[in-house]
Formats: structure tokens, C-alpha cells, sequence
């Protein structure tokens, strides 16, 4: 078992139904006018609450930002290469895949995957490396997004040549390729593989990228950190695609 | 005194010249090859270096990422309003300044400098409230652009109207803006202004607004980081002064 801290991250795992809940606990004295939604939820649901103390929570939790609400659940279930396969087949529209690799910081984990459920990503995947993170610190801040995004763990590039098989580009993000995000279709079937800030993309990744692009920056000494590169290139993705449909509805009306 | 950890911390310190060095603490074994550049630097700038026991930069850092490198240091000073002023006024560019209030946590903030500073934003100003921010806990992640990106703290709008006067625009960056960010020109002089999570942008930062923008994103429950919205609006207004000089260089060129 593992537990979910905070009002958002609780309402969401009881609205993905991903996970099974033993009991969520509430502080005593909680806001319960606040909590409502949660209550009856968990009512409909069968999930028992119970009111502890707030030291209690206090204890079990990691940090102090529980807001006065946790939750004991089984773990989310990982996607499988299986499962993604099967969304990327369904998907109505090109796909978007965001790919992770050496990351080692779980809240910038949950960071990128709230980022990525809110700019249309359709699911992300992690290199599997020696890192494994915690999914209670990727959870709080991936502010619900965590119960809902397609989470994928690959332990090696086979999965990567299976997407490519449909179709599915991969653009590699490293510092000094010759093309930026600016000048490449990404609102083409894509994965958008991003690598650690110690060593950037694997070998083995670079090795099966079809293209490569860069995100400009000043230069210097300055650069981007893991995450905030992944908000950019996907909010480039999400900006191409978005144009493109504003164009095919502007052809479609004879314009 | 405060103390900065990492090598990279410190290396742009010393480069940056803001503050006052007591000492260098070096763990015991720290690999010196890769310190070279530093203690190059400090032995220029007469700064005292001192070897000691690993466990007594633990004790003294906040986390176990100092590498074995720390410092004692005086506070980096902040940049005045007068100071921001000459800065904007000696620019041979369209000012580009970020603006974050209700920002409440310090490694996003830092996150926030290092790509400000990576995207060529001029300088961030933050509008001081309840909370003040830990200098070491922003100067790690932000990987020496503290040292480096003038940052202001402001008590009140007035100076947001000083730069306003300048001919400087803000944008007030709030979800549900009818133009996104695409739809406007962010390579005039702009001040982008990113409000907190929790309750966004102040009414009072509001009324001095120029114009409203949102980064689109496709809605439900899902949202982004105030870090993260901020890394996206500040690519965005990069990539708008990129396109503007690249077409201007077409221009002088006749083409």
C-alpha cells in the first residue's frame, strides 16, 4: 500500500478508479464544506473515511502540505507497452508522446506530467534507469494529473521502435542540433524524447531518434532544466497543432 | 552570512562579483580536477579555501547535492527599482521582464531564474508578500542564474508603472483571457505577469494591466505550474523576438 496526499490528488485517484482504497483519513477539525465532492464521492464509491488527529497525518505524510487529507491506496497500475500501443491505436488524433529519460527528481516528474495532461500529451514514458521514483512525491505535484495520464515505464528502445513502426516520429532534444522545435512539424505524429540534465539522451536513444532539435536559448552559461524543457516543447507541440486545426477549419468553411 | 552550495553555485558567484566570500569549504577527496576552474578563480580573487571533513558540509548544507563544494558568503543584493530602471533604460532591445507574484516556493522560483535567464528575459521581479524566500534553496536549482539575472522584489505596483511609462506593456498572463499568447506581439517591450496558484494574479496587478493572455491548454480538471506557465510564456516571447530579428536580417539584406 501506498498513500495520496492532499484534497486534489485524492479526489482524482477516486475519479480515475485506477487505485484501490483501503480508507482516506481527514483531519480533525477539516473544512468539510471544502471536502464535499471528496465526502461524497467516497460515499458512492465504499471507500470508509475516518477523522484522526492532525499529528497523526502529520506523521504519516512527507511533507506539511497534506491540507488535512490522506488517503491509504493500492498503487496506481503502470500502463504497459501493451496498453499504450492500444491508446495510440485508438487515438482520433496524431499522436502526442512525451519520452523522459534519466530523470531524477520526482516532483519535477510531477510537474512535467501536469504540464503534459494540460498541454494534450497522450501519454509519457520513462526510461527505466537506476532511479525509481517515489510516487508519493510525484503525485502531489502532478496535482491529479498523475491518476489520469497514461504513465509508461520502458526498460529498453523496443517500445519506441514498435511507435515508430506506426508512424511515429521521434525527435530528440539536444543542445546544438542544427533545427529548432520552431522549424519542425510537430503537429505530426510524435514522441518528443527528452534526456537528464547530467548526461542528455542515451546512446541508445539517439541512436533510433529520427530527427533531432534544439530548443534556442541565449547561450552562455545559462540553460533549461529537464522539466521546464518539456513544458517548452510541448507547449510548441500544442501550439503547432492547435494552428494546424484553425487552418483545416478555416479550409473546411471555404475560407 | 549565507552559504551557497555546488560547485556550479559557487563558480558563478565568484564570476558574478556580488558577493563576499569568507571561505570555500572543500570536502576531504573532492575531485580537484574538476574544481580547477573555481579554485583558479578564487586564488585570483584572494578568496581563502579550506579542506575539511565531508560530514561537516553536511551538516552545514541544506540537502546532500553540495558535491563537496560550499560557501560562506554575504548575501547576494537584491537589485533596487533605480537600478532595474537604468538597466531597462540601457537596453538596445525590446525589454523582455518577467513578473511572478504569490510565487511560494523557492525551488520553483529558482527553476524560474534559470530559464528566464536562458530565454534572454532581462530581469524578474517578484512582488514581495507573506512569504520571503530562502536564497540557498533558490540558488541551487537555478544553477547560477541567482548570481547572474538582475531580480527585484517590489512592495507595490508603482514601480510596474514607472516601466509602464517607458512604453513597456504588461501582460497579465490569467486563465480564460479571451488572445492567448500566440495572438499577441511579445516582441514590443512587455512585462509578462504570472500569478500564484492559489489565487493568481492580484487585483491590484490586475487594474495596472496593459492586456490580458492565457496559454492554452485543453481544459478539464487538468492545469499548469505557475514554473511552468512562466517557462512556456518566456519561450514564447523568445521565439517572437527570434522570428522579428530574423525577418528584419532578411529585410537589410534586401530579400
Amino acid at each position: 500500500m501506498e498513500h495520496l496526499e492532499g484534497r486534489q490528488s485524492v479526489y482524482a485517484a477516486l475519479q480515475a478508479r485506477q487505485r484501490r482504497f483501503q480508507v482516506i483519513l481527514l483531519a480533525h477539525g477539516s473544512h468539510t464544506e471544502k471536502l464535499q465532492d471528496l465526502l461524497d464521492l467516497a460515499a458512492e464509491l465504499n471507500v470508509p473515511t475516518k477523522t484522526v488527529e492532525r499529528r497523526e497525518l502529520d506523521h504519516l505524510a512527507h511533507g506539511g502540505s497534506h491540507g488535512g487529507v490522506l488517503a491509504i491506496v493500492t498503487p496506481r497500475p503502470r500502463t504497459t507497452v501493451t496498453q499504450l500501443l492500444e491508446i495510440v491505436d485508438a487515438l482520433r488524433q496524431p499522436p502526442l508522446l512525451l519520452l523522459l529519460e534519466g530523470v531524477d527528481d520526482s516532483r519535477n516528474l510531477g510537474f512535467t506530467l501536469r504540464s503534459a495532461e494540460a498541454l494534450g500529451v497522450h501519454a509519457v514514458l520513462i526510461k527505466k534507469h537506476l532511479w525509481d521514483f517515489d510516487p508519493v512525491e510525484v503525485a502531489r505535484p502532478a496535482s491529479g494529473a498523475y491518476e489520469r495520464i497514461p504513465l509508461v515505464q520502458i526498460e529498453n528502445v523496443d517500445p519506441l521502435r514498435e511507435l515508430q513502426k506506426r508512424g511515429i516520429r521521434l525527435y530528440g532534444c539536444i543542445a546544438g542540433a542544427k533545427r529548432t522545435i520552431y522549424d519542425r512539424n510537430l503537429a505530426k505524429p510524435v514522441i518528443l524524447a527528452i534526456g537528464g540534465e547530467k548526461r542528455g539522451l542515451s546512446g541508445a536513444v539517439r541512436e533510433v531518434c529520427d530527427r533531432f532539435v534544439t530548443i534556442p536559448t541565449v547561450g552562455g552559461p545559462s540553460s533549461l532544466s529537464l522539466s521546464h524543457a518539456g513544458a517548452i516543447v510541448m507547449a510548441e507541440a500544442a501550439r503547432q497543432r492547435r494552428r494546424l486545426e484553425a487552418d483545416t477549419d478555416l479550409e473546411r468553411r471555404g475560407l
